[in-house]
């Protein structure tokens, strides 16, 4: 466009560049009042949380057409920027000119009043113009990238693992099918079973429910590598924490043990929050003041402290001390429950933890045999607040003992052909984990449904 | 682990710092040869694309079992790094240990010698140990990270679009069925049609082809965004350059035209091939020198040229006057085919050259209707060597316009009363495009089947 636009980000983080000068901003109406003179216009431009007042006044030449614009309306000021060093903002536009961009109606949703975010979550193409929205998405944003910056500038090769999956190990009724066959005609064999021979991969396929064992055989090319994609779950579970379609975060490593792992855990959860914290305060203070009172006494206290460490043995023994105070008492064999987990972390160790070293028949069939062949070399990283936000392992680089648990738990061996391979051509101690995405974005922001952290939520019968 | 790894690349990176110094390595070994009293050992250890030498003597206690040691296994080589000036590796470690990290075997499929592209697709989770999927997946990986970083510098939203999708509008026998119904036996309603109200989100769901249609709306809050996730299409190609499962870039900006579209696809694709080049040199020669010989030069050739514009209408004038050697001849209302865009680019324009203002009829509903009625702000971007590397737009922006013409293609308008919502409450100018990431990859690499570009391909009737 034929227009040199100021962004009000560029405005709040170099002020005195730009006051005294002439500029044009290019932003959406939050809010209007006027007089009969003139009269107050709160533009959002996209680019900041924070809005810029416009002042215009009645010798516009379009000033009673303004004065009926619609909240909601994209406009087009030029001005001068004038510091009000008495006002409640900072300083404010004094319109030379208004240009109407695109009208909005009486019935814009997003009025000035509050909405409940159920309503919302009906809405959510018109959602993040509201300030909740606008803080959460652009932290997630920001988490994205401070993941991948994280990962890449300590070398790790970003691996794209599919989508669609021939695997349908770890419980096909959780998974959805990917498929092109007609659901009005669905073709079957003379046995009456289905005929996926003319599917379009001529075979049975999933949408993936995790991308690791796919991303450990690049492990074992280049090292450190991580995944960071969707994935799904088919789960009927309607709760504020589950979602049919998340983003999950897998990294991956070679010559490293489960003490790296934790290691590396620990640095890149400090990492994402530091880097939210640095680039998006203004969204940050939002979320303490409006959504979470102790966010940021939180997020501070878990990028000081050194995570504690706790064998799942130690922990349990500690645990069971208090067991009048949990729902499902604990004993050693037990899966931990949150509330197990927020104990251990809030009231015990008062700090981030890893719990390790768990019951080899809670945990994954790749996890590693421990010397006791009681339990598997496994953490889960429990902070305060939610419990577990991370779990991951050493994973079993010994392809006897890894076939026979697959052989033991009665899986299809034939689908673990390549997973096995790497354990016979020339296999190094590998470790890694899982982070769900949305998780952190919850974590970090204070928002408590999950339905709120995804751009368009997709949960058990719902999709808007 | 209880070690210190030093990592080849940190050698390469700054060699002085280790020469003369006792180090450990770990990696895999390339080739191994040995005499009687010592043995030559060529060890890639995943973080560079060089390999390092490594010579051992019988003066080591397990030298008979280093000579027996496999292609492809994994060692630990403690030693000293020593210079070579006279030899061809810049330097080389004299093992004062060598310790076998895990065995592989003498069918390694990996030996030195040369396989087949075609071979190595059989072996997904091998190939990346090979110099091409190496190089090959690093660049993508970096890519995919200069991607982030272009638009994240300049404050754009990354925005996580959904991959499961309720519309079914560009054709729904392109699209996979995503589904939790039990296809033995799949509910129907009383007039034989599938009952999808019985399937997990309660309707008919598929897998996204684009983000861009739910993108849009996050434009109008954030200004800036864009989108970086996989997309699918069902189609029945097998050619070079199709797959079902792919990963797209799509931003999309307000406040904005179709020439602000141009300029920052230009400045996109300069900024990928800068950062590549910068982070990749030694992969970007491997490509140069066996994959396509004239890459470097056309990589270099984009990035210095300004890229050229020039309407379709006078693109055809210009191709007409040439028709005699197409296959397909050239006509006003014709969608250009690649010989006739690469002839555009390679033989007239001789640099890149974004092609606008097509026919309405061959291009998609939501491109901005020009004032001569006839033709939408589109704009492919050509580049020598290919082709379209990317193709966007201006929006329609118009609610009775854009309303119009889905009326007017007997669209089914209530899938799109979001889309239409934006328009009627502040829409503003705006513009995005996409990018397939492979497309990309491919561009960079030289490399001539999308199957190379991508960890694990989907194509029609293959799965690995």
């Amino acid at each position: 466009m034929d227009v040199k636009f100021t962004t009000v980000k560029e405005i709040y983080k170099d002020r005195e560049a730009y006051i005294g000068k002439t500029i044009t901003v290019g932003g959406w109406v939050r809010s209007i009042r006027a007089s009969k003179t003139f009269g107050f216009l709160v533009l959002h431009d996209g680019t900041f949380f924070e809005t810029l007042q416009v002042v215009f006044g009645e010798k516009l030449s379009n000033f009673a057409d303004i004065c009926r614009f619609n909240v909601g309306s994209a406009v087009i000021v030029t001005g001068e920027l004038v510091a009000t060093p008495d006002a409640k903002q900072p300083f404010e536009i004094q319109a030379a000119e208004v240009v109407l961009e695109g009208a909005s109606t009486p019935d814009y949703p997003m009025q000035k009043k509050r909405h409940s975010v159920e309503f919302m979550r009906t809405i959510p193409h018109l959602r993040p113009r509201t300030n909740l929205f606008q803080a959460t998405f652009r932290v997630r944003s920001l988490a994205a990238y401070a993941i991948h910056q994280f990962f890449q500038e300590r070398g790790f090769v970003y691996v794209h693992t599919p989508i669609i999956t021939a695997s349908d190990a770890e419980g096909a009724g959780e998974m959805f099918r990917a498929t092109t066959l007609d659901m009005e005609n669905v073709p079957k064999n003379s046995d009456g079973s289905v005929d996926y021979s003319q599917d379009f991969f001529g075979q049975s396929t999933h949408l993936t429910v995790s991308g690791q064992l796919d991303v450990e055989p690049f492990a074992q090319a280049f090292r450190n590598v991580y995944t960071f994609g969707p994935t799904f779950r088919a789960e009927n579970s309607n709760t504020t924490r589950h979602a049919a379609e998340f983003w999950m975060i897998e990294p991956e490593i070679s010559f490293a043990d489960l003490e790296d792992d934790m290691e590396l855990a620990e640095a890149m959860l400090k990492y994402i929050f530091r880097y939210v914290l640095e680039n998006a305060p203004e969204e940050m203070n939002f979320f303490n003041s409006f959504v979470d009172k102790g966010l940021l006494e939180r997020l501070n206290h878990v990028m000081t402290s050194d995570f504690g460490r706790v064998t799942y043995t130690d922990a349990v023994k500690m645990l069971e001390e208090h067991n009048d105070q949990f729902s499902y008492k604990v004993y050693w064999g037990c899966d931990l429950q949150t509330e197990h987990e927020r104990y251990l972390t809030e009231q015990i160790f008062k700090r981030p933890v890893f719990v390790t070293d768990y019951p080899r028949e809670i945990k994954a069939f790749y996890m590693k045999l421990n010397p006791d062949k009681k339990t598997v070399a496994a953490m889960d990283c429990l902070v305060p607040g939610i419990g577990e936000i991370i779990g991951g392992s050493q994973r079993e680089e010994n392809y006897d003992i890894l076939k026979a648990r697959i052989e033991e738990l009665g899986m299809d061996e034939s689908e673990y052909s390549n997973y096995l391979d790497i354990r016979k051509y020339g296999t190094t101690r590998h470790a890694g984990f899982g982070l769900g995405f949305e998780r952190l974005v919850m974590y970090l922001t204070g928002v408590g449904n999950i339905r709120d952290v995804l751009p368009y939520p997709r949960t058990v019968g719902n999709l808007q």
